[in-house]
């Protein structure tokens, strides 16, 4: 399956286990795509290789039949290991053109972006998305660039021809505003992983995805 | 090149960055081989991928033009990208049989084992040496297991056909013994990192090595 044709970022879950409030993180993620969450990345940055390998495998057993890509962070030998669909790299992490090659043709690879010159540099790599990191500022990542905010988003939009995944405080409130600024994907960490109803708070970002202005379009 | 048949394991040096007395590792790891160290593996607990990466390939390009392999601790995605000659494991990183597959068939693979039994559930994988780890008592890694001592590497060669990594705690004054005690290879971080002499360190390792009894025989 080529998963860079198939996959519906506008609800985009990426893990914390710390803060699932003791839930396993298999059931949280799996009511996040019940709730709409079309993409899934496990970032793990604590476990051991094993068992990070391990949370992989599961989780590629439970969501990719269902069409929902699961993406590494930062690890290509975990990724091809579990044989997940793709692999997410920050500034510091393998340079996007290694991962590339690691991962082959039809993997997804993404790529963070904290700042406009990380950006146009992005445009180079044979990648799937930038993720704009942060949008706002969070409490789940502290060691980040100033935010992007809206009109950073907005900025980002008109002269990037990459699909913009929004990452760092977003929530139910702000989801829509992020989405008409320009964002063709929404993704969150605590807003789904700390909700009390994992998936009803999917369904909501998904459905403030869809109430954009209709002229900034789907991708 | 096929690195697994031609590899001298006798004096194996294993990185630490912060035990180098603040000199640059590339210096410490070409002198240990102009002293006669016929393995290098790169090990990094702290640096980010991109860190690691870098530092492996400036490794490779110096190393193994010279038939000298170098072995990336625990992630196969940087020993790939960097064209590194192999991977070591440990009983917590992937799994040998994940890691021969994604290295390929003519990598070099070794496995950290801590007790009989893990040495037992060796042989049933594609590797080509196990570490026993430690040998003795040491300070540079704390997490570790009860050491094998002379008496159980002596055990360990006896019922093993397995190559033998001996790691932990060797010096230049009880190389010979941990040699004459069975040991193919004398792993050690330290005793060369830290030395004032690093080329001097391996040379004395080598001598030590091969001054064994000769009923040892080497692998």
């Amino acid at each position: 399956m080529n998963w860079r044709l198939h996959t519906d970022y506008r609800v985009y879950l990426v893990t914390d286990r710390e803060l699932c409030l003791g839930r396993p993180l298999e059931d949280v993620v799996l009511a996040a795509v019940r709730g709409g969450a079309g993409a899934v990345q496990l970032r793990e940055k604590h476990a051991s290789s094993r068992e990070f390998l391990e949370l992989a495998r599961a989780l590629v057993s439970r969501i990719q039949p269902l069409g929902i890509p699961l993406i590494i962070n930062d690890r290509a030998d975990i990724a091809l290991a579990a044989g997940a669909a793709g692999l997410h790299v920050g500034q510091s992490d393998l340079p996007p053109a290694d991962a590339r090659l690691l991962m082959g043709p039809e993997a997804i690879v993404g790529l963070s972006v904290e700042t406009p010159e990380e950006l146009k540099e992005a445009e180079a790599y044979d990648i799937d998305y930038v993720g704009l990191s942060p949008v706002f500022a969070t409490p789940t990542k502290t060691d980040t660039h100033t935010p992007w905010g809206l009109e950073g988003l907005r900025a980002a939009r008109a002269i990037s021809p990459l699909r913009l995944v929004a990452i760092g405080g977003i929530h139910n409130d702000n989801a829509a505003a992020v989405a008409e600024a320009g964002a063709h994907s929404l993704a969150v960490v605590s807003e789904i992983c700390s909700a009390e109803d994992p998936e009803e708070a999917a369904r909501r970002l998904l459905a403030a995805f869809d109430c954009r202005t209709p002229q900034q379009g789907a991708f």
